[in-house]
């Protein structure tokens, strides 16, 4: 990379920047917390895509699971980490049409773990094998998602039909086919909280929702040995007694490595804490209408409109906030341009902002946004660059 | 590419197809839309980025105007097509640190024109040559960049301050950097439009707004040689005295060549002349609930929520529908995958919708969600698979 240890200044813009050691910092800082409350930490990798991240989300780390475990939300993401990771899940229940790339993964490393939900995942996994019986060499490995509440995937606990599909692995006509290792729920519905208090509330309602079902399995008789959780807001406002009490022995976790404006804004983060900036050039500035034009759009921030649930009228069309000058906001991203207002209309310092002028965008989603981009630039405390990063893409 | 001629269910998901008779036909509409009016046509490259559909763009074009003259959204797209076209609009206004790109890029083709819309931008561009006489060859190529009402870019008409910059660069001291080429409007307000009705008299006032100004400069003595309106809708309702009784003498529509769910909502498009899918799989079925759930998120889709002020409450979260079963909408995408839930909470016919079948989304914007893949796959009318093309990425 010609830019290496160069200054930012000299980047085509848009482009991204990862700041490395608040990145690193927000790894060790999770890491923590999985370790204080006993718990294994299982990182999602969706958010950065990247083998370096990845191995940051490990240092610290009191994990005594050796595996160093992994969530991936694509099969192609799976293949990339298996270069450096060999225990993986993925995250998505399964498609009869990956089923013959999973189990080749599968068999590469120690375990890909499938996820699934209906009984059809598993006919599917079981079909395959009986069809190709010169490779069958192991057996699958899969978790239960369980529904927790956020109503996206996952079986639901309270359905009989849901143990059942347990029975069947564990001692019915599949058991020669599977190993369970447990249950997994995500809270995604944590994004669509008020305040920090209604995210503990939902982490004891995930905890004990997902606890009590293993809890359950665990008195049928079922060995149930991995009972995962997560989403990052959840996973910032667990309860201290989170194994003893509810039995949840790991977390999963993803966008607490770069967090974003959606994290601050729900209280799970410290804007200093924002660990990926889109980098900008101020293209035409428009003092009669107090407005600036700059070259990130849809495609360098993404459309996502953050958490508008949580904005008053003024702000809520905001895709992303001016770094150090958090009044100016991204408004309206058109393909390749945004414009950026003022939130209390306060008069823009059109002296501070001229066209050429770099500025630095916190997005609102920092998954989405990371993923529109093929090189992320990180930098040091002094804004150098000092390494290039290159996640995976597509699928 | 080994899947060609291949059928689509063997593509792996997410895929985007490119149907390409679809796109043909549409191009060919506009052209002879363009061809009746009297006006030229430049169409943007940036809903698609390829070059083969860059040609479709020019098929029985009418033109009379041999430069084949396109635009495009960022200098990386300009640098791409230039191997097939060589008179390309630059349709952002100019940054500093893009100045140096820009002027190599004008020299090795027949003309780059350069979008204004601030004296900085010409400051900049006559800096470059003022810094490098010895590569000063030809002049700059610069269109003003006019303000129709969108209030994104572009110069007052109305300010003194604007016509000033055409006597700078026509008569003044930086007669000798430039050649005006003409004036330019985009009217992306269009997209808030009620009705067709609406974006009918939205194109009369953009005709008028630019054209009207179009006659002011040369009743001043200035040459305006082109007089270029645009946006699809605008483009799908000009009035037929566009030249005759505006002035206005060339059109730059884009997304007409996909158009998509949004389109169609605004009356642009009929359903069938949408030519562009995401190809999903249906990877769990939730019939308690009346959910699919498919693995097309918002990184295959973007999260794009459309023309929202256009509908009722029932469909306001909705990111793409099902072709062939409108009903069926996409919600709530998360980074991977997308819920689909009916429109009017009719039961999903789960013996059609199963683990593992396929389904054609139609997008709500197709800029957006045709730049989240690195290949298109293009398909007949018989689904086959008759062609890979691939887009201009990142910038």
């Amino acid at each position: 990379m010609n830019q290496m240890n160069d200054s930012i200044n000299n980047l085509n813009t848009p482009c991204v920047l990862v700041l490395d050691s608040v990145v690193r910092n927000n790894c060790i800082r999770m890491n923590e917390r999985a370790a204080s409350l006993g718990v294994n930490i299982r990182p999602h990798m969706k958010t950065h895509k990247t083998i370096e991240i990845g191995k940051y989300q490990f240092e610290n780390n009191k994990n005594s699971n050796q595996s160093r475990g992994i969530i991936v939300s694509t099969l192609s993401e799976g293949k990339f980490f298996s270069k450096e990771f060999k225990d993986i899940l993925y995250a998505t229940p399964i498609a009869p049409n990956k089923v013959r790339d999973a189990y080749q993964l599968h068999l590469s490393i120690d375990r890909l773990n499938i996820m699934f939900d209906n009984i059809e995942h598993l006919n599917s996994m079981v079909e395959y094998l009986k069809k190709n019986p010169n490779e069958f060499q192991k057996k699958w490995s899969v978790f239960l998602k369980v529904d927790c509440g956020y109503h996206r995937a996952g079986a639901d606990p309270k359905l009989q039909s849901t143990t059942d599909l347990i029975e069947l692995i564990i001692n019915g006509d599949y058991k020669e086919y599977f190993q369970f290792q447990g249950i997994y729920s995500h809270s995604g519905h944590s994004y669509k909280c008020q305040t920090p208090m209604d995210i503990k509330k939902l982490a004891m309602e995930e905890a004990r929702v997902t606890g009590d079902y293993a809890k359950k399995l665990r008195s049928l008789g079922y060995k149930v040995d991995t009972v995962s959780i997560g989403s990052t807001p959840v996973c910032s406002h667990l309860p201290d007694d989170l194994l003893s009490e509810y039995g949840v022995n790991e977390i999963h976790p993803g966008n607490y490595t770069f967090y974003d404006q959606m994290q601050y804004e729900l209280g799970n983060c410290k804007i200093e804490d924002i660990g990926v900036h889109v980098l900008a050039t101020i293209v035409s500035v428009y003092p009669e209408r107090n407005e600036l034009l700059v070259d990130a759009g849809s495609l360098a921030l993404s459309s996502d409109p953050g958490c508008t649930h949580l904005r008053d009228l003024k702000v809520i069309n905001n895709f992303g906030i001016v770094h150090n000058d958090t009044n100016l906001r991204i408004v309206a991203p058109s393909q390749e341009v945004s414009k950026i207002q003022s939130t209390n209309q306060s008069p823009i310092d059109f002296s501070k902002y001229k066209i050429g002028t770099k500025i630095r965008i916190i997005p609102n989603h920092s998954c989405l946004t990371a993923a529109m981009f093929s090189d992320f630039y990180v930098i040091n405390k002094d804004n150098q660059i000092i390494n290039s990063f290159k996640p995976n893409k597509h699928w």
